[in-house]
């Protein structure tokens, strides 16, 4: 198995998690599966990431079937972890009550009944979920979002994704709601996903990179780049940055007004970018709002971990 | 009593609203009070409008005060239906679980304990909610939102307020959920909550007749002959109302990606304007979606009933 990373200092501790049963979890990417086993007193056991099989007609029985591999891998690593069930988060549009992956760009399928064909190729129950709502749910139950009973948690990296928290539960109208990176902000420009003005065409760390490298003529490595060159007097790199952040205190806006969370959770590369961006948001969003209740902005706490946990976390919820 | 306008005929029929106890009934606006007291087979009896009492520092008690004298009008007249509750709704901010009136600009109040004076008053258990929220409810139990679980109902009129009702319930948040009309599209113009480019200073009937007078220095007696202007061929009128309909358009594509609905309920002034108004907002709605699940765009069925009608609902849930 090619490029297999051992993450396991980034993973929370084992405390964190909590005891309960003992659970196979996997978190797959677009490009990359992370995949371990939790053992009763909540440690991860195994870590570590591999590559996501190629797109395909057939990419969810291959994705089992890798998913199978690694599980088998873990099981011989840790033969006396015995799981109870799997917890399984996958991107796209999911809808978790049915066990169907609707669609996903990045993976290709469309209604791919994935819970059933993992649940029969495991032989074990199987929690199916989304990747963002499920990360969301870790940090609700785990992470940043825990004081609050509505919150939206934000993950602001290569696209900008979202989860809604409300009353304490996730809330997923099916699967389509929380889509924060695709609610459009402005007039343009066309964003990936077809549609124009889109926040994560503007604000996202994949956007602001991009922005600054169409209109300087110069390549950057990432939106961290942009904002150290906007701080040291870059012109170009000091409008795309503040486009970004003017674009993600409107949306943060919208979102009190209709949704009016208590926090707004901040996760992703971009919430590591140094206090400047949380500081810059609470001065833009106080600026556009009057008599709304400004929510608390606050960091994730779970880093790229929120989503194996929160598979974990589901797993346990039906072991 | 001045100005007391029977308004019977644009009641829905007692069967729609349904059997249960008697009960009072008060939609409290800034300009007007609805009163009416409905019998055990769900009929209002007495329904009329009187003039809300001038806004001053003791206004919730000269409000109670108001719709004590309304209530001993109706049991005067009705002798034999015997209320067990009082449903009472107010605009602003509103914490219903605290029966308090937290904020409202057009009545001068701040953290009123309205539901605790008008218990004492009428010795009867109080239902106390929020105008809009309170007619959302309406609608989903008795009209337009009926088929949908998560709807967000927008009454477009004077100004824009909104309701959302997720999993078949309202989504309060404390009372500050819901405030489409104060959610920023754009960069201007100012609103008069303070906040600028708010949907309300753009796209409310009363926006798109200001609007309207301001460009073209000519009186117009609302939205409605702002909508005919533009259709006989007025240039102001044409682009007032079409950036009317673009703002509406985003906020509703934002409403889609972030909550989405499955449907978008709207109601008030605006809401009358013909069938023009639903045709172009789905058009311009698909125009600014890809992926999204589009929300159905239906009329409200409650008219300016929905208000009063919700008052009782919640009435009757205490009774």
């Amino acid at each position: 198995m090619s490029h297999v990373e051992s993450d396991v200092s980034r993973v929370v501790e084992p405390a964190e998690l909590g005891s309960g049963s003992a659970v196979l979890a996997f978190d797959v990417g677009g490009t990359d599966i992370k995949s371990a086993l939790f053992d009763v007193d909540g440690t991860a056991l195994g870590l570590r990431r591999t590559p996501t099989p190629e797109p395909g007609a057939d990419l969810p029985e291959r994705l089992i079937a890798r998913l199978l591999e690694l599980a088998a891998q873990l099981r011989e690593e840790h033969p006396d972890v015995v799981p109870a069930a799997v917890g399984l988060v996958v991107p796209g549009i999911v809808d978790e009550v049915a066990g169907i992956g609707v669609f996903a760009s990045n993976m290709g399928w469309r209604d791919a009944p994935i819970r059933a064909l993992a649940e029969e190729a495991f032989g074990l129950p199987v929690a199916f979920d989304h990747d963002v709502r499920t990360g969301g749910w870790a940090e609700h139950v785990l992470g940043g979002a825990r004081p609050y009973p509505d919150s939206i948690v934000l993950i602001i990296g290569t696209g900008i994704a979202g989860a809604l928290l409300l009353g304490g539960k996730p809330f997923t109208a099916g699967g389509y709601a929380g889509e924060v990176g695709h609610s459009p902000v402005a007039d343009e420009p066309v964003c990936a996903c077809g549609a124009r003005g889109c926040l994560e065409a503007i604000a996202s760390a994949g956007a602001i990179a991009r922005r600054y490298a169409e209109q300087s003529g110069e390549r950057v490595d990432g939106a961290k780049e942009v904002i150290e060159r906007a701080a040291a007097g870059d012109e170009i790199a000091a409008r795309v940055w503040n486009e970004a952040l003017d674009a993600l205190a409107l949306s943060l806006a919208q979102l009190t007004a209709v949704v009016a969370p208590q926090a707004i959770v901040i996760a992703g590369g971009l919430s590591r970018a140094g206090g400047a961006l949380f500081d810059e948001l609470r001065a833009r969003l106080a600026a556009r709002l009057s008599f709304h209740r400004i929510p608390d902005l606050v960091p994730a706490q779970l880093r790229g971990n929120a989503g194996i946990l929160g598979a974990a976390l589901r797993a346990r919820e039906i072991a």
